[in-house]
């Protein structure tokens, strides 16, 4: 029986890293913007308030999380590419999904915001020697991670949560 | 032998409509900007400035002609839902593919535009009865035709130009 | 008395251009999109609902029509340049301003319109030489003109209705 | 004799906040979007990469740096309201505008994040009460110090940075 939370497996990670699986994890992060945006095209009100699950956000506050996630991804790159292992500061994603401006701006804000962060922060994977990749920052609850980790993590985010909304629709037939 | 300038085939209008090929018309003008940026992400600007087929446009060209043409789509369902068969302006799309602005405007700058372009469109589309779909436009060289035929053929259209970046992609194992 | 519809007075057209005076227009044409946006910033729903004046169109309308005019600006230039004095299609604002996008989607996504449009419409203007400016268009209306007239007009029409708004925040205290 | 670098003057804090001075706080993190937008229009690559000042960053850092510098703010304001008196991790601003994504992104692209950021920033502020800004955050190196605080200091951050750029401008008329 299929879990609804993960629809495409949870996140592992082997410790194992190529500079072919790094590119393929740039062009996931990469091409994740427009398939988001793909992903919830002509749905209206009532469907992006309906939770992807049970007892899950709705397809609103789902959306609007991923570039809450994003950015600070964005930053913790930079962080540990110009500091050395830095120790970031988590959020609390649950928290931030129930603030006022998942209701008051509109998911396509949201959608434009998550092009533009992506853009830069692909700019700066690409930028990135191998050597980059192996340095390390400190999550408070998670540990010391390396990059090519946080990256890797990173590239199945998007789809995780893109398939949420996917998956949903094929359920509901939408 | 595939011609590689109809990845999807050529348009073909039989004169059947229904409201369910219409909601389907309208879902894949929704879907077509966030698949065209999921089709051009993380190329550089070698691979933007490569023809799609031997001398065909670039795929910066392609990127830069879709905004162009949907923008001009947009207006002639506006024109024919404000007034009697209007005769709409055509352009020379092969003329507007060597002005200046596809070599001085980066390729997400028409990204943006086609959002934004296509969420108005789509409102109108999501407004309009099924008998303003019955209402005509005039081309001055294809003539008299309603806007269940215009509809369907950018239905067509934006998938068809993707088509032609994503295949380059595949045949060039990019 | 000032009259209420023209804040920064009427559009004239004396027939003198020159190259500094080119310069100034294409640079308030460059300027147009975050002075509307700074404009409006800050405004509420009931705000934006609210005509500019006695009988006006709502400042919603207003931000709609910007770009819904000025894509249509973008396309006659292209037109202008590409063929040999083009007739172009006039459309009806006022009936424009009553459809249903101008209710369904959010003004945000109409600043990035014009932004957009803006971005690729100052490129061609850059990229023109002095001799392209005295190209003509007919419109079916107003008549035969260079595009050093309609550049002139476009230099005008955005400031015009900027200061519909920003008339209005003054004289309520918005 | 001017500091160049501190056109409008440095921020100060005199820890005196009216609702009145919170709504003309927030007004102006609302405007700065769009005027920063009209501040960089129509100008050139080389324009872009002349130091604002001797010694100073370019105005293409400066207008990559907004954005960056007002998500972290965006991320401050929440994590000091879904958290008590919560420790942020600053970042190295220097190091940041030395960063690829500097050189290889148009500025269009930081100009629509920063539009994106502010448009759900705002709705944060916006649905904020007054209790909300005598919430504290801890700057490791600043301290500890209200939202109300935070909320003049980048209201003061935005048109400090925007008049590098208008001041330059000026200076080399531009």
């Amino acid at each position: 029986m299929t879990d609804l939370r993960y629809p495409i497996g949870k996140f592992r990670w082997d410790g194992a890293m190529t500079d072919a699986r790094r590119e393929e994890c740039v062009s996931r992060i990469a091409a994740a913007p427009g398939l988001l945006r793909a992903a919830v095209s002509g749905l209206d009100d009532r469907q992006l308030d309906t939770p992807y699950r049970p007892g899950g956000w709705t397809l609103r506050q789902v959306v609007h999380h991923v570039p809450d996630s994003h950015l600070n991804a964005y930053c913790r790159f930079k962080l540990a590419i110009t500091e050395n292992e830095p120790t970031i500061k988590p959020y609390d994603e649950t928290a931030w999904a129930e603030l006022p401006d998942v209701k008051a701006v509109p998911i396509s804000t949201s959608l434009t915001l998550l092009d533009a962060v992506h853009e830069r922060w692909v700019a700066i994977l690409r930028g990135m020697k191998p050597s980059d990749f192996e340095r390390f920052l400190v999550h408070p609850e998670s540990g010391r991670q390396t990059l090519d980790q946080v990256l890797a993590l990173y590239a199945w985010h998007g789809p995780h949560h893109i398939a949420h909304i996917t998956s949903l629709r094929q359920r509901n037939g939408w």
